[in-house]
């Protein structure tokens, strides 16, 4: 057994709020995260927005160091970071509300033929992205910032998600999904020398340092793939379940080899296999994935709730995103137990130098 | 800053599921604690039971271990219990159909003038707690463990609860619920003295060295506090909100001087203040308390959907708790903020052996 950590090991870690990017962005990936999408009031303005982003922002900056809201009704609970990171996106409403330029990608994705979306669970004109090792300090954090909301705009959906806990498994470690499968691989990350030019925008005018994040709850039909056995399910990856490792043979990082047959002349990597359909020539078609695993209450009859909140961020997610969820919707085998019923994309801004707020660039004076 | 806790630490830890107490009695609370309450099917007979609890038994003992369930479909995530225990309860439906003798405590508590019970977070024939201080183990065992039930029972209600994670604060910080309030610092848990007195059950036939849980779930109403001053919140609880050190001075577990008066002879602990209300001259009327903050999505409109999973443990919840929380219920300024919503009572038979079950002293061939 290993060594017991230091008690308090991970409650005190700060990362950074201010800076030019936002930190959920580059942060290695929290133990949970709370995804929150906001619909504005209708009189909230121009003006109104630029309050409320300072406020949020303001808030933010002081929670994930370890204090306090400005107006905390509850400073005790703030008093335990644990890497808290605050990230805000902006949907299309938001932004033409501010009077800035809307993005060609900034709105509902294109309709896709395995999509069973629900409004529930889709769009939204403002996101929080609110990450952390501990619990009680995201749900602290999560209503302070709420409460700053509040006369500017309502709830619309809040989807909550996990990875492993800090201590459980070692740093760096590719998460697994609820099927079990090593999900994320490839996987071109801010330590990737390709994350610059697939995820931050340029000459993009006020998002430019930004990116976009879509968020799209996937159901997982756990009960289905029960009855798929071992091999089955390795054939619809084109992964082993093990490793991870692509079906062709060394570790989880090894290039599958797509040329490869068997004995009887078949593709070792089947063409229907979602490791080959997700895979493109074209090395634009990539992103940084940044999902969350969730598990709620089972409907009644059933045992299990559970799917992922699938979440990347690109420079583009037409150019980027699409192609490939494109390439899945028409031919994956995994289709036959993932459900697509949530979507929703928005805008990332950079993040703020202190004393400004994030969106400055957008909502100037 | 501290030092960085071992990467894996954590997730490695087991408590073992074997032995004269089920673990989630004993055990240090963990990070995350499922509550699940099952409805057993008309056709599960006593015969029925003894297969299910031995099923049950032996893929909790796995799971806890850190090794797959018997027919683990995901086996992958099974390997980092980080202190997974499975603790298991019964209604009273269940013991009347395993032909044992029903307790007189054993079915719903007297009504209380401060409920507003709601069916669907009350009751059950079957309890699980699973508690983890990993998500991802917690979902995979939850989900294994349900699978066996399939066949004997349907899901009645799940109530997910939390308190800090593994390294954010040093073990044995007494819990903060989301009042902010320090919560449980008068409180015989294992390493007290009057724990076995309290807890265990003594001539109980069939459960005699278990006891009895108690799970309420509790609604607070954190826009209402948010309303009150800080002083008007010291004065309802009798302690103070920063260390949680009653009225009269002292630390958090220095004893309340209930005789202190004000300099214009007011009690400095009021009447009318938890504390204060929740003592008992009686020393049989305490119990163990291991309860859980929940935090879950918002009703349209509002901002919070929050609360306290109360969960207690003692060897008769009609003379150790319900005098406790009748005089809660007619008096305690907290429950202008407070509202019990769900209410169970389950009977908790002690551990088992390698090799046997958990209810083999109910459910003997």
């Amino acid at each position: 057994m290993a060594v017991a950590a230091p008690e308090d090991a991970n409650g005190s870690m700060v990362v950074p709020f201010h800076g030019p990017d936002q930190a959920g962005l580059t942060v290695r990936p929290q133990a949970w995260s709370t995804f929150l999408a906001l619909d504005l009031l209708a009189e909230t303005d121009a003006d109104g927005l630029r309050r409320l982003m300072r406020l949020l922002s303001d808030d933010a900056s002081r929670l994930t160091s370890g204090e306090p809201a400005l107006a905390d009704s509850e400073p005790e609970l703030a008093t335990r970071p644990a890497r808290l990171t605050v990230t805000f996106g902006f949907g299309p409403a938001f932004v033409a509300r501010a009077g800035g330029e809307v993005p060609a990608w900034l709105g509902p994705l294109p309709a896709f033929a395995v999509d069973r979306l629900e409004e529930a669970w889709s769009h939204g004109d403002l996101l929080l992205e609110i990450a952390s090792d501990d619990p009680t300090t995201l749900a602290h954090a999560t209503r302070m910032l709420l409460k700053d909301t509040r006369s500017f705009a309502t709830v619309r959906w809040v989807q909550r998600g996990f990875r492993r806990a800090h201590g459980s498994m070692a740093n760096g470690t590719t998460m697994r999904n609820l099927f079990g499968q090593v999900d994320g691989t490839v996987n071109p990350g801010p330590a990737s020398a390709d994350f610059d030019g697939l995820v931050r925008i340029r000459d993009g005018g006020w998002l430019t340092g930004g990116t976009s994040l879509v968020v799209r709850r996937t159901a997982m039909d756990l009960e289905g793939w029960d009855r798929l056995d071992r091999p089955g399910r390795e054939a619809s990856v084109g992964r082993r379940l093990d490793t991870g490792a692509p079906l062709t043979g060394g570790g989880e990082h090894t290039e599958p080899d797509f040329e490869a047959r068997d004995a009887v002349g078949f593709p070792v990597i089947a063409e229907f296999s979602h490791v080959r359909r997700a895979r493109s020539d074209d090395p634009r078609e990539r992103f940084y994935r940044r999902g969350y695993n969730y598990d709620d209450t089972p409907a009644p009859g059933q045992i299990s709730n559970s799917g992922l909140i699938f979440a990347c961020f690109q420079a583009d997610p037409l150019t980027q995103f699409v192609p490939v969820q494109q390439r899945l919707s028409d031919l994956d085998l995994l289709n036959e137990w993932t459900t697509p019923i949530g979507s929703a994309v928005f805008a990332i801004p950079p993040g703020c130098d202190e004393g400004g707020f994030v969106g400055q660039t957008l909502l100037i004076d």
